[in-house]
């Protein structure tokens, strides 16, 4: 397909959503009034055997060519409406079409939306303490955040935390380890970070200031021309299969790994929570239920559609360069003294941080034992 | 816990199953018919909406000790009675209590019970093929066989070869990769393997007699005193948080990893076509729903355990030990030479095996790029 074509149809234009953090300045605006085309009756509470429908709306953050993302909220919604005999309907819609991307966070929590399907480092800028409920740089992997969040206190301090905004949040959706971005160049030392200019937000913008590097605030339809031209050196989207269909590696040669600043970036539901409240009970297990079989089927397609789309990017010249260790050893470092100093200022999110790092440390530990040494061991046998 | 009264009180007796495959010999009889304290009337098809209660008895072939793998089935059963508001009620039987462990797939197809919850590789007697569906050595890991089983050809392929004897078939729950057995002595080349005495069956105990050792088959309660005694050298159990609770640390020493034969063992519940054709639609989707998410739920139990009690047995003095490259290529060597014979004798197998191993290629290289890089890395920062 036609790039321009392409872009347009999928709609990753400048009003659009990349996979990055929106920047500390850039406060979200209240959302407006929806204006869809479909009427948006207010949710009734309606017992599930009333025979009653019940209606909500869902924002999602993202475009529809995202289709494993995006596609994470229609699955859900699909599994809802089965399960209900179509009596608890959910309509997603695409970012930017009833509420600007980052902005479904006020949009839930004043009930303009009955519930909206995002990553929570969009919420940065608000608070980073958002960011644990999706990911922060060096942060864990999808099964581990599964695990704090089950078995670990991660639900209990995430509802503590969305609940003072009168949001409940879902997990709903993982993208696994992401790459870590197209360079027009090598990079090989903490050196060649220097004055990068690279397209990145949140946290991780963050992080690669304190190398030197420029982080930039572009949205993913403005990526491939400033890419293309020269504005900007380097641009991390996600991987693989949603980077090949923005065509960075015609404007960029070499693809990072890994994207150690999304090791395992969780999407979520949020609701509103006096909505929520308002649910039969049968229906809220319902929800909870959907989003854990989206939550599997988003990790499962991405894991399905990456490696083919690896092999195509790579057999039309796209050079693989894992980052070197200096510069990974460099951004730790990073990273640590960053939380250390949002720890300082931010008494909330130091209580969450603390909590999420001693259970990641003992993450680390397990992974690199069974898990680890088995898929050290399985790569070698491609 | 005194562990022979913990043995008794969880019926890992000489009818229990540990996680091994039946032998190949060992052809499971009949299932009989049930003998349980309460009533198991038919389950009659009924509308979602009629309020007729649909009630169904689940054989789980493992010991209620087992609270991850056997709480996976009871996690299931309650979320697919929340979400039913009790409508569709179905009763968790553990291993033994109504058919004997392996005998769950006669009882599925024969309808003695509406269901089971087991790891198909118990089957192998039957036909090794069924084991695509739970682990075979060198096996994909969860993501990987989530991947193949949604986006792959591995729910059609399972649903036609289940489909066979009646049963439905549907993933619910992981282990992650397993720990690779406990052995009393050290193992450092090939030849230490030679005439090794070791608990493990299937197709593991195949690639292992391959290499000279001598599987045996030793029900979960006897590994204990056989280990004691050293009528056997070795034995293979699950990870930390199981193995700790059969105090296997107190008779071998060396805990060895990873698990090569069960790099991700997948659970399924299998139930009977007619009673799965009979369910309301709205029940199936639920059934579905509440499988995806017990998915879910396993593996972040088992990663939320597993770390705590490995420290523990670490503390406690086990030794860890990564198993030899050595030992490890000739496994595999011997697992793949299996294959090849396998696939030669039996074309159900060669037809599931050709799509299994050829997703699985793409997998381990998609793996090796970011997930494995970054789980590599944060695997030096614990």
């Amino acid at each position: 397909m036609e790039r321009r074509n392409f872009l347009a149809k999928a709609g990753v234009g400048a009003a659009a959503l990349g996979l990055v953090a929106c920047g500390k300045k850039e406060e979200p605006k209240p959302a407006t009034a929806p204006a869809a085309s479909s009427p948006a009756p207010a949710a009734t509470p309606a017992p599930a055997a009333s025979g009653e429908v019940i209606r909500w709306r869902l924002a999602s953050s993202f475009p529809k060519s995202l289709d494993t993302i995006y596609g994470g909220a229609e699955f859900m919604a699909q599994r809802v409406a089965e399960a209900t005999g179509g009596k608890f309907q959910i309509q997603v819609f695409a970012g930017g079409e009833i509420v600007p991307g980052p902005a479904v966070f006020d949009a839930v929590k004043d009930n303009t939306v009955e519930m909206a399907h995002t990553a929570s480092y969009y919420f940065f800028g608000k608070d980073p303490t958002y960011a644990f409920d999706c990911a922060i740089p060096f942060g864990m992997n999808n099964r581990q955040l599964d695990a704090w969040m089950r078995y670990g206190n991660g639900t209990k301090l995430m509802n503590e935390l969305y609940g003072k905004s009168n949001i409940v949040p879902i997990p709903c959706g993982n993208t696994g380890a992401q790459m870590g971005g197209w360079f027009r160049k090598e990079v090989k030392t903490v050196a060649d970070m220097h004055g990068l200019k690279i397209r990145i937000g949140g946290f991780a913008g963050e992080v690669l200031s304190k190398l030197g590097a420029v982080p930039q605030q572009i949205p993913g339809g403005d990526i491939y021309p400033s890419l293309e031209k020269g504005t900007i050196d380097a641009a991390e989207w996600i991987g693989p299969y949603d980077d090949q269909k923005l065509g960075f590696n015609k404007v960029a040669k070499y693809y990072y790994y890994p994207g150690w600043w999304e090791g395992g970036p969780q999407l979520s539901v949020y609701v509103n929570s006096a909505k929520y409240a308002e649910l039969p009970k049968e229906y809220k297990a319902i929800l909870h239920m959907a989003c854990a079989d989206a939550h599997v089927d988003m990790m499962a397609k991405y894991d399905a559609k990456n490696p083919i789309a690896l092999k195509q990017l790579v057999g039309s010249g796209t050079q693989l360069r894992q980052y070197p260790k200096v510069i990974m050893d460099a951004a730790y470092k990073a990273a640590m003294e960053l939380y250390a100093e949002t720890s300082k200022a931010n008494p909330g999110f130091k209580k969450v941080y603390d909590d999420y790092s001693k259970f990641q440390a003992d993450e680390n530990l397990w992974f690199g034992i069974a898990e680890g040494a088995y898929s050290s061991y399985m790569g070698t046998k491609r």
